[in-house]
C-alpha cells in the first residue's frame, strides 16, 4: 500500500510490479481490486494509471477531505467513477469506494485480542452475558446507517484496523458467529467477502454513479489538520528514495545490457527495498525514526549490492574481451558527491595513471550534462574517448560544503576523512542513449594545455546590479541587498521580474481552541505568514567559462548557490538548509519562494507522482463549495517532478529533485517546503515530534538537508517541453564510475563509448523507456511512456512511435507480449467493467492511442500518456 | 490451581475431583503432578493429602517465603520431599519442586505477543537483526544459573505468565527455534517437557532430597510483604462460599436418598460453582470486585438451582406415597435467615395451617442443635413430630439486626422488605443421621400450654459481676466496662480468666523507607499495636430457659452477641462489624482477641484447611533463621475449623464459621482478623484497594460482615474431641426447609422423621461421610474421613470402622471398588515412586490405616486422619 502523494510514478510501478508478479506466482491470482485504504489522499495517477492500466476494476480507500466527506454522504456520493486522467477520459475510469467513516469497523465490531473493550458476540443461552439478539440489533442497526449513505443495497464493513489480527482467530470467532446470527435474523444478509466480489455486486446493480476527476489531495480530517505536512516530511529520506530510483533504473539496464548469462539478477535487493520504500508510512516521512533507519538501511544495503554490480557489470562491459567475471571490478562510485566526498577523484591522478570516468547515461536520447567532481589538484586536464581535451572549469569547494563532508562522513560512513577537496572540477560530457562514454583526467603532459585558463573567478560587484550567466540565460541581483532581481533569456526574449526568499513558518504547537499541532503528517502554521530568513543576503559570485555561481549565505543555517551553464536555459539552484535552529522552542518549516511580476488568477500547476499536471485553484476544490480553515496548509499540493504558474506571456516552472510540498499563495508566487523541523508530534500514529536529528557520538545535530531545484522561464505554451524532458534528466541523472588506469592500456583493451541503440537512433524526445528489465522468468520487461499530456504541447503531445529493432540494435526480440502495467497478465486478457455514471458529460476529441504492434516490424506506437508494457524475449 | 490457604478440604477435594474426573472423561489421562504455581503459600494438606493421596507423585509451585528461598537456593535444597502429614511421616510424602525465582520464564525468553520487550529468535541469515548465537548463549547462562541452585542435571523453565498465550504461536515459534539451535549447540539440551517427565529424570537420577515438614506458611516476597492479608480478605465472600460448601455436602446427600431416577443430578450447578470459587483469585478475597461479583452471582444460581432440587427432593422424601413429581414442591428455604429475613417463619401461622419445619441433619451422628427462626407472634408453641411440645424461647430481634436486614434484602434481592420480624424463636431439634425430623409450629390451641413461660428476660446488672449461662458453662462480665472476665464450666471445673476485645490495625498505606501497602493480598499493618475500638462497652444481657445472651455494643459500627445455650459447652459469639469508617482516611484490619490468663510458650496451633493441626511458634520458622521484620503479618496463619492454645492446664480453642487470618501475638492471646477495608491496593495484580462496599441505588455503604464463632475452654488434652465434632456441626449445620400445612393432613401422608441408616446405628465420633454423591456414571461417590489425627486424643485417635451395610440402611451395596481420593484410578492402581532423603530420620509409631474392605461384610476401617474413597453400586 504505497503512498500516493511522496511517490513517482516508476516507484509505484516498480513496486506494484514486484507484488502482483509475486502474487500470481505464488497464487496465480490476478487482483482486480486496489486497496489504498489508509493513504492520506489519493492520486490521479493511482486511479488512472495504477488502477485501470493494471486492469483493476475498482479502489477502495479511506481517507478524504472531511468536507468532500460529508457532502459525498449527503449526497451518496462516496463511491465514484474516477477519471484520474484529462487525456484519456472515460477509457481510464475505475470504480471508487471511498469509506464513510474511517477504514475501522463500525464502533463496537472490532474483535482485537486483548483490546478491553471487545464486546464478544455470546451465543451460549448458559453464558451469563448471552447478547445475540442486541448484538444482531447492533449490527443491523449499523448497516442500515451505512446503507443510508450509500447507493445499492450492497455495503462494505472493513473488519480490521492498524496492527490488528495479531490473533486472528479472535475475530473470526466473532464474525463467524455475527454471520451466523445476523442471517438467521433475516433483516440484513451478511457475508464474508472481498473488494472483488462487492465491487461485482455494485457492477451488476446497473446503478449510476457520480464521475469524479482529478485527485483527493490535500487531504484533511479536521478544520486545522491538513495532512500536507508529509509532502516535505524528512526531506533526505525523500531524496534518498528518489535518488535510489532513478539509480535502479539505470542498473537495470546496465543489467540487461551485460546480459543475465554473466552476472544475473544483481539488482533485486534494490527491488525489495526500494518497494518497501514506497509505503504510506515510509517515503511519507511519517514513520518512526528507528523504524525510517531501518528503511535507510535497506536501502543501503540494497545499494550496495547494486553498487558492486554495477562496477563489476562495466568493467565487462567496458572489456573489449568480453570475458566477464564476476569476481572482477575495477570501478568505484560515489554516492556521496553531493557533499564533495569522492575517494577516487579526490586523488585524480598519479604519475602512471588517468582517472577514468566512465559515464552512463540511461536516457533514450544523446545526452550534454555538466558532472562535477571533487578533485585536488589545480592543473587538471579533461579528455574524452578520442583524447580530445574538453573544456573543463575549476570551483573552489566552499565551506559549507566542507564542513558538511566533515560531519556527515563521520555520521554516515563512521570515516574521519581528510581535508576536504579544493576544488569541483566541472565539465561536459556527452554521452549516447542507453549507452555510456568514458573521459580521461590527468596532469597535461603537452604543452598546448593551458590549465589555468579554466580557473574560475570570484568577481567583486561593481555596481547595483550584478548579472550573471556564461550563455543566453542570465540572472541579476542586486549587490545592496544580495537578491535576485530578474531573470532573462537573450535567445527567447524572455525577460520577468523574480524575486527569490527563504521563508519560514513557525510550527503550531495547538491553541487553545484547537490542541492540533504541526507534526510528521500535518502541517499547521501558527499564523499564516512566514518569517523571512534574512532580506539581506552576502552574495559572491563566481565566474567561469562553463558555469558561473552565485553563492548566497542566507543564514548560518540557510545557504545557497544559483548556478548557471553555459548552454542551459534553466537555473540550478542548491540550498543547504540546517540545522534549523529550535533552541527557541519554535518548529520551523522551511519554504523557498519565488515572487515573479505575474498575473495567476490564483492558479497553478502541480504534477502527480511526476506524471500528469494537473490544475490548482487556490482556495478552491472542484468537488465542493470549500469552507477555508487553513489558508496556507490548505493550498498545499505533493509535488513530484515540479510546479509552475502561468500568465499571459510566461510561464514560470520549477522542477525538484524529491518529493516535496508546494503553493502558490499568492498570484504570481511559487513556494516550496523544502525542509521542517517540529518539537511536537501530532497525535496521527507517529508519537514522535518530526525533529531529526544526526549524531557523531554525543555530537548531535539537526538534520542539514542539501538538494536542488531548478528554475526555468518560458513564453507561455513553450514550457512543457523544458518540464518534460529536463524532468527526465533531473530524475535519471548520469551514473559515474570511476577508476585509474594508464591511458594507453585502458585503451588497448577497452570500449570506452558505447549505445545500446542503433547508432544515430535515439527515441523520441516525447518518449522514455521507464522500465527495461531481465526478470526472473527469462523474459525482459519493457515500459515506454509517452512524456506529453493530450494538448500540452503542439508539437509533442502526438502520437509517436519507437522501432524496437533499432532501441535494441544487435539483439534480436524472438518473441513480444504486450501485457497490463503490472505485466501479470495480457493485455488482451484484461476485461474492464463497464460502469454507468450520472450525467455523463464527456466531451473533447477521442484518446490517441497506439496500435498493435506487428511483431515483425515491431514498431510501438504512443498516444499522449501512453504507457506501454512488454514482456520480450530476445 | 485452588487456592491453598483459604480453602476447606472438603472443597479441595471435590474441585479435584471434579477437574480429575472430567479430565479422565475427556482424555482418558490420570494426572501425576500437581501445579501450583500460583498460590500464596502451600498448605500441608495439599502436600499429603491432595498431592500425595490423589496418586501424584510431584508438587510444583512458585512461591515461598523469600528467606526461605535464598537460603534454599544456597543449599540446593529448593526441592524436597514433603512429608505435609505428620500422622502419616513418609507414606504420604510427595516430591516438591519449588522455583528458584517466580513463574515466569528466565529474563528475556517470554514471547508473548504484544510485549514489545521480546526478543524474537531471528535464525534467517538474511535478517538485519540475526542473533541465533546471542539466544543461544543468553539460553545457556540462563540455564547454567538455574542448575546452580539446582540438584541433578534437569532443570524446569516454565514458559509463560499471567494472561499470556493470547496468541500461543509467538510462543512456539521462538520455542522452536530456540530448542533446534540450542540442542545444535550442544552445552546444554532443551526439550518440551512436561511436570511429569521433568518429576521422572529427577526421580531416574537416583538424588537424595532434604525432608520438608508441615506447609509454606506465610509467605511473603519482601521484608514488608507478608501475603497474610488474603486470609481474611472479604469475609463475606469467604462465608459464602463456606456455607455453601456445607449445604452442597447436605443437597447431595439429598440427592442420593431420593435417588437418580427421581429428579437426576439436580446438584451439579453448585458443584462448578463452589469448584470455580475455590480459585486462588476467588476465595482468596483477591479478585477484583466486578470478578468476586461474577463468582458470587455463579454461585447464587448454582445454588438457587439445589435449594430448588432439595425443595422438591425433600417433598418426595417426606411423601409417605413416595409419588415424586419434579414439578411438585412445597418447601421453601431461607438463606437469609442470618439477617431475619425469612418470609416462611414470618408468618409462622394461619389459622388453618402450621409452619411445618423440616430439619435435615448431614451428619453422621444423632444430633440435638438450636434452631433460630423469625417470628412475628409471640404466642406460638412447637411440636415434634409425635405431637409433642418442645421448650421454645423467643428472643427479640435486635436493632443491628433489623437494620442489616432493611438495607441487605433490598441490596441483595432488591425487595423492600416488611419490617423486622419481632423475635427468634429457639428451640431444640433432634434429628437422626443423615435423616430429618420435623416440627410443627403454630399456635397453641389447648389449655395446656403456656406460651409466656418462654419469653425472655432482660436482665438489668445488680453488681460488679454479671454471670450468664443457663448451663453448666458460665461467663461472667463487667458492668461497670462492660467486658468479659471469666468462663468457667461447673461440670468440668474449667475457670479461666480471660478478656475479649475488638481492635483494628491501621492499614499501611507505604512509607519513605517501603511504598509497600496493605491490601487485598497482604497485611501489612502501620504500627504493630492495634487500636482497642473500646474499652467500656454497653451490655444487654437477656436469659431465658434455652439461651443466655449478651449483647456489646463496642461502637457504632461493631455489635457482638453471645450466646450460652444450656446443654452447650462452648459460647457462640455472633459479631457484626462494618460498615468500617474510612471517612479518617484510615484503613482498618479488624481483630477480635481474646486475652486469657495462660503461660503459652509463644506457642499456637492453626488448622490446615479445616484437617491438621499445626504447631505455630511465634517469630520461629522450623526451616529458616527467621529475620523478624512483621511482628505480627509475619506470625499470622490461616485457620479454617479453628485454632487453640494451651498451658499446662487448659486449652482454649476457637472455632469459625469461614476461613480467617489468626495469631497469637502475646502468649495467652489469640487474636482472629474479622474484617478488613483499604483506601489502597497492594500492588500484587488486583489492581484495586480492597473497599467492599454496598449499595441500595445511590446509597453506597462500607461492607457489613456478620460471622460467629465458638469458644470453648477445656481441660488440658481435651479439646480435641469439641475442635472435631464441633467443627463438623459448624461447617454442617441443620438444612432448613418451610412449608405450611394443616396439621393433621401433613400426617396423614407424611414421613416426618427417618435416617438414610439402620435404626440405631450411627457412625463413631471420629468419623465423618465427607462425601456422598451420586455420579453421572451410575456410581455413588462415598468418602469417609477419621476426624483425628495421631496422638491427639487418647480415645479417638484409633483404628475406627464403619459398618456400610448398616449406614445405608435398606440400600444394598452391589459394587464397592476403592479409589484414590479423587476417584480417577482405583487405590490398586496408584502407584507411588519411591524417592531417597537425606539423613532420613523418621522414627515414632508406624501409621495407623485401615484394611482391605471386605466385599460381604462391607466394614470400612480408618486410621486416624484416613479418608478413604469408594464408588459404589446399588
Amino acid at each position: 500500500m504505497h503512498d500516493e502523494a511522496a511517490v513517482h510514478y516508476i516507484d509505484m510501478i516498480d513496486q506494484t510490479t514486484l507484488g502482483h508478479r509475486m502474487i500470481k506466482k505464488q497464487f496465480n491470482k490476478t487482483p482486480r481490486a486496489g486497496w489504498q485504504i489508509d493513504p492520506f489522499g489519493h492520486s490521479a495517477v493511482q486511479a488512472y494509471l495504477l488502477g485501470a492500466e493494471l486492469g483493476f476494476d475498482s479502489v477502495h480507500f479511506a481517507r478524504i477531505d472531511y468536507q468532500d466527506r460529508a457532502k459525498r454522504k449527503a449526497d451518496k456520493g462516496l463511491e465514484v467513477i474516477w477519471r484520474g486522467s484529462r487525456t484519456f477520459g472515460s477509457s481510464s475510469q475505475i470504480f471508487t469506494n471511498a469509506f464513510p467513516v474511517h477504514y475501522s469497523p463500525p464502533d463496537g465490531f472490532g474483535f482485537e485480542v486483548l483490546d478491553e473493550s471487545i464486546i464478544p458476540v455470546q451465543d451460549d443461552l448458559s453464558l451469563f452475558d448471552y447478547n445475540v439478539e442486541e448484538r444482531v440489533n447492533d449490527f443491523v442497526a449499523a448497516a442500515i446507517a451505512q446503507a443510508n449513505v450509500t447507493r445499492t443495497n450492497h455495503i462494505m464493513w472493513t473488519m480490521g484496523d492498524d496492527f490488528n489480527y495479531q490473533y486472528a482467530e479472535s475475530w473470526f470467532r466473532n464474525m463467524d458467529k455475527l454471520i451466523e446470527h445476523v442471517n438467521k435474523d433475516g433483516r440484513v444478509h451478511a457475508l464474508y467477502s472481498t473488494p472483488s466480489i462487492y465491487t461485482d455486486a455494485k457492477h451488476a446493480s446497473n446503478e449510476s454513479w457520480p464521475v469524479k476527476y482529478d485527485d483527493y489531495f490535500p487531504y484533511a480530517d479536521s478544520t486545522n489538520a491538513y495532512w500536507t505536512g508529509y509532502f516535505t516530511s524528512r526531506p533526505t529520506f525523500k531524496r534518498y528514495v528518489r535518488a535510489y530510483s532513478g539509480y535502479y533504473l539505470a542498473a537495470r539496464q546496465i543489467e540487461f545490457l551485460v546480459g543475465r548469462s554473466s552476472l544475473g539478477l544483481f539488482t533485486s535487493s534494490l527491488e525489495d527495498a526500494m518497494g518497501i520504500a514506497q509505503h504510506h508510512d515510509a517515503v511519507s516521512g511519517t514513520a518512526k525514526q528507528h523504524t525510517t533507519d531501518d528503511y535507510s538501511k535497506r536501502l543501503a544495503l540494497g545499494a550496495s549490492k547494486v553498487e558492486n554490480g554495477v562496477n563489476t557489470a562495466l568493467t565487462c562491459l567496458t572489456n573489449s574481451n568480453r570475458t566477464c567475471v564476476s569476481s572482477v571490478t575495477k570501478f568505484e562510485q560515489c554516492p556521496l558527491l553531493n557533499i564533495s566526498y569522492c575517494p577516487s577523484t579526490e586523488k585524480a591522478s598519479s604519475s602512471t595513471k588517468s582517472l577514468v570516468v566512465v559515464v552512463y547515461n540511461p536516457l533514450g536520447w544523446e545526452r550534454s550534462d555538466f558532472i562535477r567532481i571533487p578533485v585536488n589538484d589545480e592543473n587538471l586536464a579533461v579528455k574524452n574517448s578520442v583524447g580530445t581535451i574538453v573544456e573543463s572549469q575549476l570551483v573552489e569547494v566552499d565551506n559549507v560544503t566542507g564542513n558538511l563532508r566533515k560531519f556527515y562522513v563521520k555520521a554516515y560512513l563512521g570515516i574521519t576523512s581528510d581535508k576536504a577537496p579544493k576544488y569541483w572540477l566541472v565539465f561536459q560530457a556527452s554521452v549516447p542513449p542507453m549507452g555510456w562514454n568514458s573521459y580521461y583526467i590527468s596532469k597535461p603532459t603537452g604543452a598546448a594545455y593551458n590549465g589555468t585558463g579554466y580557473a574560475s573567478a570570484v568577481v567583486s560587484p561593481s555596481n547595483d546590479t550584478i548579472e550573471v550567466g556564461p550563455g543566453p540565460l542570465k540572472m541579476s541581483f542586486s549587490a545592496a541587498s544580495g537578491q535576485l532581481k530578474r531573470m532573462f533569456n537573450s535567445i527567447s526574449g524572455v525577460d520577468l521580474p523574480i524575486q527569490q526568499s527563504f521563508l519560514w513558518y513557525r510550527s503550531s504547537e495547538g491553541d487553545s481552541m484547537d490542541s492540533q499541532a504541526s507534526g510528521a503528517y500535518i502541517f499547521r502554521p501558527d499564523g499564516n505568514t512566514p518569517t523571512t530568513v534574512s532580506s539581506s543576503v552576502p552574495l559572491k559570485v563566481i565566474r567561469g567559462p562553463l558555469v558561473d555561481e552565485v553563492h548566497q549565505q542566507f543564514s548560518s543555517w540557510v545557504y545557497q548557490i544559483t548556478r548557471l551553464y553555459k548552454n542551459k536555459e534553466h537555473a540550478e539552484v542548491e540550498y543547504t538548509i540546517g540545522p534549523i535552529p529550535v533552541d527557541d522552542d519554535i518548529g520551523k518549516e522551511v519554504i523557498t519562494r519565488m515572487t515573479a511580476n505575474m498575473v495567476t488568477n490564483s492558479t497553478f500547476y502541480t504534477d502527480s507522482n511526476g506524471r500528469d499536471f494537473l490544475k490548482r485553484v487556490r482556495n478552491f476544490r472542484e468537488d465542493w463549495d470549500l469552507q477555508v480553515t487553513q489558508p496556507v496548509a490548505g493550498n498545499y499540493y505533493p509535488v513530484n517532478l515540479g510546479l509552475y504558474i502561468a500568465d499571459g506571456n510566461y510561464e514560470l516552472s520549477v522542477l525538484v529533485d524529491r518529493a516535496v510540498g508546494a503553493s502558490s499563495i499568492q498570484d504570481g508566487q511559487l513556494e516550496i517546503m523544502l525542509h521542517r523541523r517540529m518539537l511536537k508530534d501530532d497525535a496521527r500514529g507517529v508519537g514522535e515530534p518530526l525533529d531529526e536529528v544526526v549524531c557523531v557520538g554525543k555530537d548531535c545535530q539537526g538534520l542539514t538537508a542539501r538538494g536542488t531545484y531548478y528554475v526555468n522561464v518560458e513564453k507561455i505554451g513553450h514550457g512543457a517541453h523544458w518540464r518534460r524532458t529536463y524532468g527526465q534528466q533531473v530524475y535519471s541523472p548520469f551514473l559515474l564510475a570511476f577508476t585509474h588506469e594508464e591511458e594507453t592500456e585502458w585503451k588497448s583493451y577497452s570500449v570506452p563509448k558505447a549505445s545500446m541503440m542503433d547508432a544515430n537512433y535515439s527515441l523520441p524526445d516525447n518518449v522514455a523507456i521507464v522500465t527495461l528489465q531481465n526478470l526472473d522468468d527469462g523474459t525482459t520487461l519493457l515500459r515506454l511512456a509517452h512524456l506529453f499530456q493530450a494538448a500540452e504541447d503542439p508539437q509533442y503531445s502526438v502520437l509517436t512511435k519507437v522501432d524496437l529493432r533499432k532501441v535494441f540494435g544487435k539483439r534480436t526480440i524472438k518473441e513480444l507480449t504486450e501485457t497490463n502495467l503490472s505485466a501479470n497478465q495480457k493485455k488482451s486478457d484484461m476485461k474492464k467493467l463497464n460502469w454507468k455514471v450520472v450525467g455523463d458529460t464527456e466531451n473533447g476529441p477521442a484518446p490517441i492511442k497506439g496500435g498493435p504492434v506487428d511483431s515483425q516490424a515491431l514498431v510501438i506506437e504512443l498516444g499522449p500518456m501512453e504507457i506501454r508494457t512488454f514482456l520480450l524475449k530476445f
